[in-house]
């Protein structure tokens, strides 16, 4: 399990990182973003060849231990024997993590499913005009907006992969900052993780900011 | 006390499940799930005969200490002298107990009880389509729903808990999930502690989606 | 200070009671009932002759210290020089407590303050019909109603207390279980700390119960 | 840098007021107040002349570090070599504490946003009757109103800080308790921290109940 096409990862970034995405999922559980063992977290170890440290399938992201993280390589296989079994989305972490994220966040929240939801039809979600855009990376003025786009959920991961990855390396539009997945949730992510939880605090805020408008005046 | 009808419980997973209850309670309460000394927990101890770890009735759930738990048996009776007074609601624990279950969780949200006493009328709640429910114990993709049954309020517990005993025997559509009491709260359970508040936890974030969903969109 | 009219309490209780307000208090602040200084709590030190461990005015009850608390007697005028300043409605807490009250919240959630406002003009608010109604001392069944008084809010305590400790005493329709002020908060009280803190609790969830309905279902 | 011009403030005081901010942001974000490395904070070091430890631009303000800290002096410049960059809104800070505030604070609230956006055109949100408006420095009865200001939001800061100035020294209507930056946040302040975040904790307090009282009643 040591060749040259997987090596170990450094065990002192890999114990700083299991810790931080433990506290990671401690905050967004007691936010409400992460509950009944749903989302998923990873961070790059190591990018020849490219390793994950990801959570395991199935844990309580609210109290995760060391032992429920696993390390997946390109594929998203498990690099080590005896490793929690990783997500069945893992695949879409890999498609980001190649593109060029150092970590990528997966969250449930109860924004994120509804309005998803309502906007499959349209493709997408318009944000515009906020100063907490500015806290998404590539975004220096209030007078931005961002594009969610959402894809229609499936329990096909490996297609939905693809089409992740098309959309990544489209020149005229391309998907940047994050998508949802109808009446699933919220993927998104950053340079290294610290990034990675500023883009799902900065789009979850933005998401209650659309819903609270909506219900206080009709309209988006 | 120690007789073949009523052993007690090996101590060290006593202890355990106090702890775990605990820890249950203190974050239940601070989710507004709990509040009140509402609600009540059990996790079976042992099989032959049945025995339950329970919160005794009327404390704080936030500040549960180990001398406010009581073991009762089959017939939701203290197996102990001096132990504090099970629930009323006991007897539900324990017909779900033999039906299967290794805990039993009962909470009180405002959602819950908001929508338990508008649904009565429709004999339970139906929720469909979203990625949460796979964290629900037997479903495995989105495509899939929910029906919660929802069963008028009431005091007599011993004749609520027949009924529930006869529809969890239910061969052409049994209750699967959990339930709502009308204006109450919600029963769910699980195969261990943990897949209890799995349970709790996504349905509490399934009531959440359908209010917030009716709420900016007018239909559930 | 320490004649037979204003004795010293026992140190041991007000050490025990100082640390259980300090607690109640943050756990009021992070639910946003008690911001901005808001709120005030009591709880009795000994009754021959009346005594009451009061917070004092204007200190942050998410961050309360020992010494931001004063004990004052049945006129809620501090017994001990070099106290902090009783609040303005310390007379409030004492009225409640000559009638048998134990322990005395007065809390600001946004909830109470937006229901008061509204249903000055029915005098009260009538809440039925909830399990969560058993929570209310005296109260055995969700077959219940409990029907909290709204005063008009004023700056003139004195006349207040006069009118509070006229309504205690009323033998048709005796005020029970709390009472809001509107656009103010709500006061309410128990036989001790621990049941003036499940007052709250309840009546906190039932105002937002009541509140959720509202915007479902666009009825009370 | 230690010339009669740039004193290095007392050690003591800058570490305590470091602790306290760095506990205010914890408490904030944990609050939805300050996510995503938005809002920035500052407290008064010394007057003579004018410095102020602030917060850096950037950082997570629910784990803010000693080091993630700046002092800068009356034209909101570092007044030390290799500090963290001050925030570009770092002259709002200093134009209020030239004014008398001894703690300002800036956070970014769903609640502020959202109805900043909407009354820009009426040029503030008037809110009165309210208890909790006793909270604010200044008011002493809930037969009170505030008015907050509302300016259009913008990145051109220094013009800003500008018009903020003016309108502070406005002898007919001064600016007072706080104003919002549309789609943006909250500027607050007070003699020293403590009284900043008792402004915050009313203000943001007074939005939710705005909020609350329109989504129940069609109303502000």
């Amino acid at each position: 399990m040591s060749g040259e096409n997987s090596p170990l990862p450094c065990p002192t970034t890999t114990h700083r990182l299991t810790e931080e995405l433990m506290e990671c999922g401690r905050d967004f559980h007691r936010r409400g973003w992460s509950l009944g063992t749903s989302s998923n977290y990873s961070a790059v170890l190591g990018r020849e060849p490219l390793t994950l440290l990801m959570t395991g399938s199935g844990f309580d992201k609210g109290r995760l231990q060391p032992d429920q993280f696993v390390v997946v390589n390109e594929q998203a296989q498990a690099v080590q024997a005896g490793s929690p079994k990783p997500s069945a989305e893992a695949l879409l972490h890999t498609v980001l993590a190649r593109h060029g994220a150092g970590a990528v966040l997966h969250t449930h929240s109860v924004a994120a499913t509804v309005l998803s939801e309502h906007f499959l039809k349209d493709g997408g979600l318009r944000i515009a005009g906020y100063e907490m855009l500015k806290g998404l990376t590539g975004i220096t003025t209030h007078e931005a907006e961002a594009w969610i786009e959402i894809f229609p959920n499936t329990q096909n991961i490996a297609s939905l992969a693809e089409v992740i990855a098309e959309r990544l390396k489209d020149i005229a539009q391309p998907l940047r900052h994050g998508f949802l997945m109808a009446g699933h949730g919220l993927y998104t992510w950053g340079a290294d993780l610290a990034a990675a939880r500023r883009q799902v605090e900065v789009l979850e805020f933005l998401f209650e900011v659309v819903t609270q408008k909506r219900l206080l005046f009709g309209s988006f």
